[in-house]
This record gives structure tokens, sequence and C-alpha cells, in this order.
């Protein structure tokens, strides 16, 4: 296959019709998958997530920037960025606001940036965004964010594909913005307070602080890694090599600050998952969740697929008039009428 | 059916061995909750939620106590207890230790308490426990608390089956006690802090206050529920009705402090779900997430009782070995020799 052949030696189109492709669930999608699988658990994947609001695309485009003109001398890597809305039906315009602020990393081949949205991808987009992801893997993209807007239940399921989980928050978004569902900081590996130069940085860090602390933390984390702190060289990490604290990163990512202490912090992560073997753990978590939650979507689209749509709603609501007991509903629902 | 007259008489020896049939699913049991549920719909679900020391069920006693006695001279209510350990596989001696400090309340014919663990009922623990819900509910109790230890997933999925989810926190637990997974916090409708004449209580406070105003309320919950103020009767609400800001209690159940405080707050936030519909809402939720998930899990059983476990696990150490691509595997797992 031409195309797959071309993602292998880093043609750019063909990457674009392959994304394509998978996002569209079309057979030549599935097919390019399942010959570039092979070539794929290679890269970082970091997901970014946090409120519409927060800076996410610029501090990603800084924290790319540093991949590919690393300070430490470090070699340069390629990145691939997947900016994620759940909430938009539309791709490729969805974030395009955002990408527009990218503009000084296109041109650069050793960066692809896609946006994706809601599709009715067997799976759901979880497993589309991690498809894509795996495409970028192949591609040997070796960084590859992985952004998504908001904090719901879907953004925690796309953050989950990641090796390393960033939380962005940023202060003075309001009381009742939804600024963190508190949910999301129980997966986060690092935490950043981004638009630190505004007012109300200390609340904000602060609250994260007493999260952290409360909940799932040895409280080894407080404000370590302030915004005046400055350096080229990532220093060696002093903690437990066998524990990871989630930092608190103050940045402000439109004046490039503190983005340096920020990318150490990755370094240090993505070191830390290898020497634990929690970077394969997790590799092997993941495949193992894609494969049971492709198989439970297929039963369920099989089942519907047989189950015209009126009998359920009908049912749904006998059951709520309480005419039919949830066991007699399910029953009703499984004859072998609609199922064989 | 004998037993289900039984239950609907009132008879707890009846119900007892109803809910033995429901857990241990027997045709019984189903046959039970199929006859029952024209009956279920009109209690005041109550979810109790927190991790192990914060003294939940001290807690769930005095307000047991105040629902049998109402200070403010409102009709006496009979009150059903579940309480729940999603970790431990033992039934009836799990929580053993927690219930004899419920001793003055058995004895009382209005007070039905029963303890229950995981077993492998279909749709899981949670919706073995929305069962033994509405075996009570059918039973005439009229105030149903459903109280868990812990506060992980399975602990998230039970609370939603409440109508009013309580989240109890205490202070001086230690910072690496799990002592509040943020998650929980998303589904709490009135925070608890108990123990809150041991030290520590404000920093307690501070916390759940920042994470409310950070993530999900418009930050009015501040302190309005103080350790000292007692009152004999409920006063009238003085929010905004169409909205719930979950409020922090501080309480000293052992004490007896703080308790009628929390129980007016109970009062107030059923009158706010009948108020605005939100009652018959979470009612008709809970009914379809229960049916979903009856149907997944038999579809998925189903698939499992034609799938020998072993032909599960080669396949998912094909693909963590990238022998087999993600959509390969579920082909195979997928073949007609398993499934049809």
């Amino acid at each position: 296959m031409q195309l797959v052949e071309g993602v292998l030696k880093g043609n750019r189109l063909a990457l674009s019709r392959l994304i394509t492709g998978v996002e569209n669930d079309t057979p030549e999608g599935r097919d390019a998958l399942d010959q570039l699988f092979p070539y794929t658990g290679k890269a970082h994947l970091i997901g970014v997530t946090g409120a519409p609001g927060t800076g996410k695309s610029s501090l990603v485009n800084q924290l790319a920037g540093l991949y590919r003109h690393p300070v430490d001398g470090s070699p340069a890597l390629r990145v691939g960025i997947v900016a994620v809305d759940p909430t938009s039906p539309f791709t490729g315009g969805a974030i395009l606001g955002d990408r527009v602020r990218m503009r000084d990393l296109t041109g650069d081949p050793g960066v692809f940036i896609r946006s994706m949205a809601t599709r009715g991808a067997l799976g759901g987009l979880a497993y589309q965004t991690s498809a894509v992801a795996q495409l970028l893997d192949a591609a040997g993209f070796e960084v590859i964010f992985i952004e998504t807007v908001g904090a719901g239940q879907s953004e925690v399921e796309i953050a989950r594909l990641a090796h390393t989980t960033l939380v962005v928050e940023a202060p003075g978004l309001g009381d009742d913005i939804q600024a963190i569902k508190a949910g999301i900081l129980e997966i986060a590996d690092i935490l950043v307070v981004n638009k630190a130069d505004h007012p109300g940085v200390e609340n904000t860090v602060r609250a994260l602080q007493s999260m952290l602390n409360l909940g799932f933390s040895d409280g080894r984390s407080s404000g370590k890694h302030l915004l005046s702190s400055q350096k080229t060289d990532c220093p060696e990490a002093d903690a437990d090599p066998e524990l990871w604290t989630p930092p608190i990163h103050q940045t402000a990512a439109i004046h490039k600050t503190g983005i340096e202490d920020l990318f150490c912090s990755l370094q240090e992560h993505k070191a830390y998952l290898e020497r634990t073997q929690e970077w394969e753990r997790r590799g092997k978590a993941r495949l193992r969740r894609e494969l049971d939650e492709l198989l439970q979507a297929t039963l369920l689209r099989r089942w519907q697929s047989r189950t015209p749509e009126a009998i359920y709603q009908a049912t749904l609501e006998r059951l709520e008039r309480r005419e039919l007991s949830p066991y007699r509903a399910l029953e009703y629902l499984m004859k072998s009428e609609w199922i064989s």
C-alpha cells in the first residue's frame, strides 16, 4: 500500500490522507493502522487538558519549540500535535483559531499539527484519537501532544491515552466557570498554572496544593517551580526515584516564561516512567483498554443494529412509568426477535 | 408470592430473605423485584460516602435518629440503611464493626439496617445496591441511606443512585491517606466535615471551599454551617430556589453536634429536588442508566460465555507484542466460531 510506505518514509501528504481515512473509519484507514501498528510504541505521548481560556495551545506551541530546539544541547525531536475538541462536531476548523498562533511552527517539517472533533467512529473519540496518535508514532514523531479542550469525562478518557498528562489551569477565570473539574486532577502527572503573570495566581496555586495534599500526593509538591526561576539545563531529579509527585508549574506561555522548567519536568517524568517500567505498564494498559472498548462498542453496536430505536424508547418509557421492571425490560429488549 | 406480600405488609423476615435472594441473583429475587417494582419510587435515597475513618456510620446513625424523632415536630419517617463495602468480598460481617455502634437504632421497627459487599451479580454492585434499595422502598422505608466505604469509581457509581449525595471528610487523616478523591466532590450535594472537634478542621474546610470555588460552585457555600450554631427548627432556605450550592457542614457525630443543621440541609435538598423537577429527572436518569448497564453487562456476559478465556488472554498478549493490530484482535475475538 503506497500511502503506508509514504508514511514510513515521512511523506506528510500520505500521513494526512491516512489520518482522514482513520477519522472516517474507512477500510483503507483500518488497513493502514494494521500495517503500521508494528512500528508504534516508541513515541512519548503527552496529554494536555484544561478549561478553555487557560492557554493550552500557546503552551503546547512553546513546548514543541523547545523539543525542536532543546536549550540543553540534546538532539531535536520530531513533534506531532493532535488537538481534540470533544464538544465540536467539526473536524479541521474546530480549533483553527488556536492553530493560528502556531504559525511559527508550521513550515517546520519536524512538526505535524492536526485538529480532530467528534465522529461516530467505533470506540468513540478516545479510540479515534489513539489511532491518529498511532499513525504519527509510526511516522516517526517522537513526541506527540494530545491536546483536549475542557475537562469532562471524555477528556479524562483521552488524557488516559498519554504516558504523561499535563493539567493546565489559569488564575482569574471566575468562580462559576468550571475551571477545574476535580476528577481530572486525579490523572495529572504535572500541573501547570499558565498566565501566571495575571493576578490571583497565588490563590490558584494554593487551591491546587490543597487538592493535591488532601487527595493523592505526599505533599512535597509545594511551589518548587516558581515563575521567576529560569535555567538552561535540566537539573538532576532530587525526589524519590520510585515515586512521582505531581509538580505545580507556573508559566506565562505568551511571554515564554517558565516553559523550560516545565520542559525539564516532562523529561524527568519520561525518565521516571522508563526507570519504573511504568512506561511499558501504561502502554499495555492502554492497549487492553482499547481492545475492551472496541469489543463492548462492537457488541452494543451489533445489538443496536438489530433492535429498532423505537423499541428501545418505548421500553424505557414503560420502565419509567413502572409498568415494566428493569429485568422484564431487559428480557424484552434481548428477545430473540430483535437479536438473532 | 408470600414473601412479596410479607414485604408489602412490613414483615422484616420476608424483607431479609428477599434481600438475600436479590444479592444472590436468584430467580425468586428477580421475581420479587418484578412484583415490587411498581411500589418503588417514593423513598428519598441519600448516598453517604467518604474515606474510612471519617465517621460515616456514626453520622448516619445520628441522622437516622433525627428522622425517627424529628426535633421540629414533623412526622417520624421509616429509615433504611444499606452499608456497602465495594472492597470486601464478604456480606453481612463486612461492616459489622460499624454496625455495633448502631445499637441504639436496632429494636426500632422503623429502622432496617443491611450490609452488602461485592458479588458477581449482573450489572455489578451498583445495580445490586439499587435493587436492595428498591426492596426497602417498596417495603415503605421513606428515607434510605446508602453508605459506601471509600471514594473510588465504584463508590461514585453507587452514590449516583441517590437523590442526595453526602460526601464526608474529617480533619487530621494525614496527607498521604487518600482522604478525598477529587472526583467524588463533583457528585456532592452536601459536604460534611465530621470530627469537627478535632484539630485541623479549619484547613479541611478551607481546602473544600477552594475546591468548590475552583470547580463547580458559585462560591456562596463558604462556612455558613458552623459547628457552634444549633437550632431546633429548620430555617427557611434563603438561596436561589432554582440553584443548589453544596453547603459545607461541620459535625461531631459522637457528640451529636451539628447534626440538626445537616438534617435541615437534607430536607432543603429534598425540597429543592421536588421544586425543580430534579427529583423526577434523577429518578428517570437512574432507571435509564440501570437498563443500559444491564444491557451492556448481558451482552458482554453472553459474549464471554461463548469465548474461552484463554483465547482472550492469548489475543491480548499478541496485541501487546504488536503481532496483531487492535482491529485484527477485535476481528479475531468476534470470529463466528466463538460467537454464533
